[in-house]
């Protein structure tokens, strides 16, 4: 008899997203002719840069011809892509990471989720709430959770609520955790996390034999130079931490796929016999036995990310994703609205006005606006009475959607 | 204390590539004059068809355009990729297999090694010996073996011995199994599965409620018309059986990176408490889960393999590599040797001469002839004494590793 894994049953019915994309398909069916402006999942809108798009193109022409032809590269990615990460991303911020740190994949959805295959199942996990659902949920399906109770709080995770009260900063866990999640700027908030704040991270991390998983894949919308980009800035770090990065929303990669996860050699974890041991080789194994590296083409597309020319029209692309999200947080704000977020991230956060739950909020803005959003219960029970809208979206879009939010709720 | 994933201390020191990387290195520095010949990965060398990079650099183009820009795709693959596979790889030769039932990837490798996150930690897993490493693997990292002796066999994993005393067909397992991986054309054999020995494993899993990973990677380059290219061509396999198959061998792919899994609706497992439980939802839900969908520039790429254009295009490179196959398999036949496979596939296989270890002769033939090929004691203990030649090379160098092998052994 084949056994499946029955930690899987534990999931909830459906990803948030699917749920959404199901109450926005019916409504459409129901209002055919309704223009409705999707402001939910965080996808990019904008043509992918020209720096970008040239290198990709070049790098086919090369797959073209006997002499440049590249067929398997390096599983860890190839050495022009790492050497640039290490430089650009790492070194010029004055934070010693070297290239064979660098583990170039195809998203940070998968990184997040396959880098549990290397720790053990008895770890125990802290996650922010509300969070990213992808964390919670690989690690129900790895085993690490007991079932859901009626808010969707998994037994045996440990949940650390980020809210208005606390000034969204999660508070250290009561009892000893051993894996913990931290995104910044986070996703859903949009809210960042200051030096002070990562350093108590790392010194608790430090002091408890922890590992911090943290997720930045939103730091180029960073843009307060005393906001750390990355957890390396903070002394220490990289004895505890493992970075992920992506490509997806600073360069628009969302749909041509490539990201990266930053794991330091001299980071270690314990075995179950009490001895220490070396993560980077694990990585390493796991990313050599079950994954292939990422397409050569698109490895090229995303070095030209750190040509000249790359950079300023990244820049523009963030520039033009931040003044939406200014124009959200303004319009909403002008309305009575609080909003949380939208300044150093590309998600602005709002309480639902009045006593909307979220899911109320969500179906009468679609309703009364034909905006869709996400409503903050789905990123965890701590998330009720919140709502996050996304700066992805063209200029006139943003516009529309700020005069429907405002003639909703005024 | 964050623990990590003890059973990877299990693994055997390297993945077999990197240690023939590291012999082939070290020779290399201490002959850099050495014009050393790899026959040893599969990996192809000729040039990616023009269909299918004309393809790719239109979807860059769009890329570039927001009216056409794509962000996130579905997470199972594009629609009009998964309709042209199930058209194509499987309508058209009677199978019965839907576009939704189809779920595009990066790869086969990581497709084979992820695929155990949907089943329980209990399940008998048998493997041929030899085997393509990654299925054994996978399994010790996940748990579900016990140490290696010292022949590499792990405690727990049934193995099936295929030589060329059995004619390389795998005997049914004397004692009950639930996952079964059966690779045919095969890696590394290069032997086929005919109809007769397919059906005796439909049928042994469908009388012991077993499920068979069937990697079909190889299957473009079967040549003899009563070899089934797919498991669902035997009656009755859509109940026991998930297909892997992959663009990178027919299509050039092992750098461009785009593969695809087959789980039929029907397929059911079963619950720890013995209820029946569909495995489509499961990996749907993995996939959603912990994977974001192939670039869309790479799908469009994928797509034009089934053009007319395409279609031209792969058959020539097919009959390309299979020329290679047989030139190596007569050449050295020639001069005594035993060679299997080659036919059907794009390995050679061939009975180590005299009383040579894999080893042995693998640096022998380094030595005096310059040539990388892979040793069969890599794939597991019942290769010892074989060794594997890949048809992937140049036409030019699969002539001259024809007469420096010859100069070798003759």
């Amino acid at each position: 008899m084949a056994f499946i894994n029955d930690h899987y049953l534990k999931l909830k019915a459906g990803y948030l997203f699917p749920e959404i994309g199901r109450r926005v398909n019916k409504f459409c069916e129901e209002n055919p002719n309704a223009a409705v402006i999707k402001l939910g999942i965080g996808d990019v809108t904008e043509p992918l840069p020209t720096a970008i798009r040239e290198a990709m193109h070049a790098a086919i022409d090369e797959m073209g011809e006997a002499g440049s032809f590249r067929g398997y590269g390096p599983e860890q990615g190839y050495g022009f892509l790492r050497e640039a990460i290490a430089k650009n991303d790492f070194q010029s911020r004055g934070v010693d990471i070297s290239a064979d740190e660098i583990f170039v994949s195809d998203g940070s959805k998968c990184d997040t989720g396959n880098i549990l295959d290397i720790f053990g199942a008895n770890n125990k996990v802290a996650v922010t709430d509300p969070v990213y659902p992808v964390y919670v949920d690989t690690n129900v399906m790895t085993g690490r959770t007991g079932a859901a109770d009626e808010n969707g709080r998994y037994a045996g995770l440990t949940y650390l609520p980020v809210t208005a009260e606390n000034n969204f900063v999660a508070p250290l866990p009561e009892s000893p955790v051993d894996l913990i999640y931290l995104c910044y700027p986070n996703n859903p908030t949009g809210t960042v996390a200051t030096k002070e704040t990562l350093k108590q991270w790392v010194d608790y991390a430090r002091a408890n034999g922890s590992i911090i998983l943290f997720d930045a894949a939103y730091e180029a919308f960073i843009t307060d130079p005393e906001i750390p980009h990355s957890i390396y800035e903070i002394e220490g770090a990289k004895d505890v931490a493992i970075e992920f990065r992506s490509f997806s929303k600073n360069a628009g990669f969302t749909g041509t796929r490539c990201a990266f996860t930053v794991v330091p050699k001299q980071l270690k974890g314990t075995t179950a016999s009490g001895e220490p041991a070396e993560i980077h080789p694990l990585w390493n194994r796991r990313h050599c036995t079950k994954f292939n590296g990422v397409s050569y083409i698109i490895q090229k597309g995303a070095e030209a990310v750190y040509s000249e020319q790359g950079q300023e029209q990244i820049q523009s692309l963030i520039a033009f994703y931040l003044e939406n999200a200014r124009l959200l947080r303004e319009g909403l704000e002008s309305v009575g609205i609080s909003v949380y977020g939208g300044v150093n991230a590309p998600y602005v956060w709002l309480k639902t006005p009045g006593e909307s739950t979220s899911w109320e909020f969500f179906d009468e803005l679609l309703q009364k606006a034909h905006l869709v959003g996400t409503p903050g219960s789905g990123f965890g029970a701590s998330g009720e009475g919140y709502f996050r809208l996304s700066a992805f979206n063209t200029r006139n879009n943003i516009n529309e959607a700020v005069t429907r939010f405002q003639n909703v709720v005024s």
